[in-house]
C-alpha cells in the first residue's frame, strides 16, 4: 500500500485495437484506476487507441479525440510507456510488436495465434530490447497460467499439461451430454449465445486450443512449440452414442489439449514431446471431466508439485481484460524498476510423431452377431499388441455392435487395427474411435 | 534458455530447519539444478542446513558438514545468498527472518503461522532491506495462489476467496461421506496414514486453515489480517446423519476458509472484510463440492475475471518442496537483477463480526410429532427473519426430525432463532447447524 497522498507515477498506455477486449480493457481501467494507485502507486493513462474504424460508436470512458487509425505512430509515439496489443491475427500485430519491443517499450498481447506461430521471434524482440513481453490472456484468459508456468513452476519437473483450453466447444459438449443436444442444436445454440463465431472452424476442429497447447507446451518444457507442431482433432465426429458409451463406462468426453514430455526433463537436456488436440473420454473422477459448460481448465502434474489444476474463463471480454490488466500492472512495475523479466525462447522441440504417441482408447464396431466374431476381432487387436480392458456388445444380428476399450497402446498399432478390422466381412464399419484418458 | 556452455551463476542457499519440507528441498535442489542452470543459469548450492540435531541420520546429497545447530550464523554467513526458512512456529525463526532481511538477504518461507501472526512485521523488514521475502508454500502448498494473487489479480476487484486448504480434514471428510467412517475411524485411519498429527487439534479445529485464511485474505484484499481475526469452527461435530442430509439435498460438506470483501474494492479505500473457517454443506454443482481426499483448492472470486480455482496439494515434504524452490529461483533472479518485489503490507483490515455475516444455513432439530409443531417452529424463524428455503421432515412421534435449509440470513439472527427453538417443548434437540453454500 503507497503512503497516502503521496503522488501516483502515472503510465500511458498505447491500446492496439478495441474489439470485445480492447474496449473491455479500456472500462476496466477506467473502474480500477484508483484501487491500483493505491495498492502500486501506478496509475494508469490510455494515451491512444488504434482502431480500424474510429467514427464507429463506442462507449468507452475516454475522450474519442485518443481513437486514431496510425497504430504504428501510437508504438512510435515517445510519450507511450507501454503497449497493449488487442488486435489478433498475425499482421500488422506481429510488426507492430516487434517495432515497440526493439524501442524499449513493453508490451502485454491477448494474441495466441501470433505466439504459437512467432513466439520466438517476439520472445528475443524483447529480449533485445530489455523490456518485458506478458501474454497472460493468450493461454487461457482470465485463468492464471502463464505466470505459474514460468516463475511457480520453472524448476518444477513437469511432465504433461493437459487442459480444456477452448470454451465453445466445451460448451457443446456438456449441452450434448447434459441435456441430449445433437451437435448441431448444440453449435447453433453455442452460436446463438455468442460462444461460437459464424464460422466455427477454429474452435470445432481444433485449432484455437492447439495454439494454446502450442504456448503452454514451449512455456512448460522451455522449447519453442508452434501450433503446426499440434496434431489436432476436432469434435464434429462425436454423437450421441458416443456420450452414452461414455456415461455408462464412467467417462465425459472432452476436447483436450495435451502437451507431453518424454525425455530430458530431469538433466535440462533437449527433450522430446508430443503435442495433440482431440477429444477424449475422461475418467469422471478425473478433475478435468466435472469442468462444464464455456469453462476451462489446465491440469499440470509435476514429479514434486504433483497434480495441480487451474479453472476459470478462457474467453470474454471482461475475463480477456482482467488478465491483460494483471499483466499491464506487472510491466508497468518492472519498467518503474528498471528491469524486466526474460522468457527463454528455448531450442526448437524436438516433436514426437502422434503415430508413435501412446493411449488407450475407445473403439465401437458395428458387426454381425455371427458365432466367432468376437474371436476374429480380437484376434486382429492381439495381432498388433492391442490389449483389450474391457468390453460391451449391444444389439443383436446385422446390428449388433461392440465397445472396446483398450489398454495404453501406440497409435500406429491402433490405426493398423483399425484398417484391418474395417477390411473384415464381419466388420460393417468403425463407429467411433476415441482416445480415453485414465488419469 | 541460457546459451550453451555459459557458466552458471552460483547462489549459495542456507536452510534453516531439516523436517519433511527441509529434506525434500535437498534433494529436490540435487535433482533439478542442471535443469534450472539449463533454463535460468543459476546453480542452488546449499551452504549450510540449521538443524536441531546434527547427529541424526538423513538421507541427503550433501557432506555432513554442512549441518549446523547455529541458526543465526547461517543468517550471518556472507556467503550465503537466499535463506530458505523451514522451522515452523514463531520463533526463533521470525527472528531468523527478519534479521537475514535486515542484512539484505532474501527469504523464502512456508511459515504459515508465523506470517499469519506477524507477517506485516516481515513485509516491512523486507521491504526496509530492499530484498524478497516468498511465501508461495505458506498459503496453500504447492498450488501457486500467492503469486496470482499478489501479481496476477493485483487488478482485479476480487470479493471472496473460498478455499478447502487442510488436506487432513478434507481427508477425514471424504472418508466419511465416501466410505461411510465415523469421523473417530477417519480420523485415526488419517493418523495412520500420517495425513494427521497424534494431537490434530490444528487441523480439525481449524486453526491451519485459519492461518490460510488470513494470508489470502491479506494478499486478494491487500490488507492485515492475523489468525486471530479468523473466526473457526472445526469438523469434529459432523455425523453420519449431516452427510446423509448432505447427500439428499444435493450437497457435500467440506471445511471452508472464506474471506469475503464487503466494502472499499472499487475505489481503494480501506475495505471491511469477513474471514471465517467453518464446515459447510456446498451445493455438488460447485467445483469445490468435487475437491476429493487431501487435495486442496482455493476459489477467488472477481469481478472481471470471474470465478477461478486453483487445485492441489496443499500438503507434504515434495509438493510444499516444489513451492519454495519455485520462490527460490525468483528471489535468486531477483538477486541477480537488484531488483525485489516488495509486498504491501496495507493497513490493519477492518473485521466484520461474524454475528454480521450473511449465508444460508441447514438446521437439524428433533421435535415430537404433534399437530402444529411446524407451524411453532416455522413462527419462530419467521419472527427473527431467518427465511426457510426448504424443509424435509423423516420419522414419527417423539422421533420425528426436521430438516431446514433457510435463504441468507444472518448469523446474529440465525442463533437467536436456535436459542428460542431449543426453548420450545416441542424441540427436544438441535441436531445440526451447518452453513450452506450454493455458489
Amino acid at each position: 500500500m503507497v503512503e497516502p497522498g503521496s503522488p501516483s507515477q502515472v503510465v500511458r498506455v498505447g491500446v492496439l485495437g478495441c474489439g470485445h477486449v480492447g474496449s473491455a480493457l479500456v472500462n476496466l481501467i477506467d473502474e480500477r484506476n484508483n484501487a491500483i494507485a493505491a495498492a502500486t502507486g501506478l496509475r494508469f493513462e490510455i494515451a491512444a487507441i488504434a482502431v480500424r474504424n474510429p467514427s464507429r460508436q463506442r462507449d468507452l470512458p475516454v475522450d474519442s479525440s485518443l481513437m486514431t487509425t496510425d497504430a504504428a505512430a501510437v508504438v512510435a509515439d515517445d510519450s507511450v510507456d507501454v503497449i497493449v496489443e488487442v488486435i489478433g491475427g498475425i499482421e500488422p500485430a506481429r510488426s507492430l510488436i516487434v517495432d515497440a519491443l526493439k524501442s524499449g517499450k513493453p508490451v502485454v498481447t491477448a494474441n495466441k495465434e501470433l505466439l504459437a506461430n512467432v513466439g520466438a521471434e517476439l520472445y528475443r524482440a524483447a529480449d533485445a530490447g530489455g523490456v518485458d513481453l506478458l501474454f497472460e490472456a493468450a493461454a487461457a484468459g482470465a485463468i492464471p497460467i502463464v505466470r505459474p508456468l514460468r516463475e511457480s513452476l520453472l524448476g518444477e519437473d513437469v511432465h504433461r499439461v493437459m487442459g480444456i483450453v477452448n470454451g465453445t466447444t466445451n460448451y457443446i459438449l456438456t449441452r450434448m451430454a447434459e441435456d441430449g443436444a445433437s451437435y448441431a442444436d448444440a453449435l447453433a445454440e453455442a452460436q446463438q449465445r455468442g460462444y461460437a463465431e459464424r464460422d466455427p472452424t477454429a474452435d470445432v476442429e481444433g485449432y484455437d486450443a492447439g495454439a494454446k497447447a502450442a504456448i503452454m507446451a514451449s512455456l512448460a518444457f522451455g522449447v519453442q512449440v508452434v501450433a503446426g507442431d499440434v496434431y489436432h482433432e476436432g469434435i464434429a465426429a462425436i454423437t450421441q452414442d458416443d456420450i452414452a458409451f461414455a456415461r455408462r463406462f464412467g467417462y465425459t468426453i472432452k476436447l483436450l489439449a495435451i502437451a507431453e514430455r518424454f525425455s530430458g526433463g530431469e538433466s535440462g537436456e533437449h527433450p522430446e514431446i508430443g503435442v495433440c488436440v482431440y477429444p477424449a473420454m475422461v475418467a469422471d473422477h478425473h478433475p478435468l471431466a466435472s469442468v462444464r459448460g464455456s469453462f476451462n481448465a489446465v491440469f499440470v502434474e509435476g514429479a514434486a508439485a504433483g497434480e495441480l489444476m487451474f479453472y476459470g474463463r478462457g474467453a470474454g471480454g471482461p475475463p480477456t481484460a482482467s488478465a491483460v490488466l494483471g499483466d499491464l500492472i506487472d510491466a508497468a512495475s518492472n519498467l518503474r524498476r528498471s528491469t524486466y523479466s526474460p522468457v527463454p525462447a528455448g531450442p526448437r522441440a524436438r516433436i514426437r510423431s502422434v503415430d508413435e504417441l501412446e493411449s488407450a482408447y475407445y473403439i465401437n464396431i458395428e458387426t454381425s452377431d455371427a458365432p466367432g466374431v468376437l474371436a476374429t476381432v480380437a484376434g486382429v487387436f492381439g495381432r498388433n499388441q492391442v490389449s483389450i480392458r474391457s468390453m460391451e456388445q449391444e444389439g443383436l444380428g446385422d446390428e449388433a455392435r461392440i465397445a472396446f476399450i483398450t489398454h495404453g497402446a501406440r497409435e500406429r498399432d491402433v490405426q493398423t487395427t483399425v484398417d484391418e478390422l474395417r477390411r473384415l466381412d464381419v466388420v460393417s464399419d468403425i463407429r467411433s474411435l476415441l482416445r480415453v484418458i485414465e488419469e
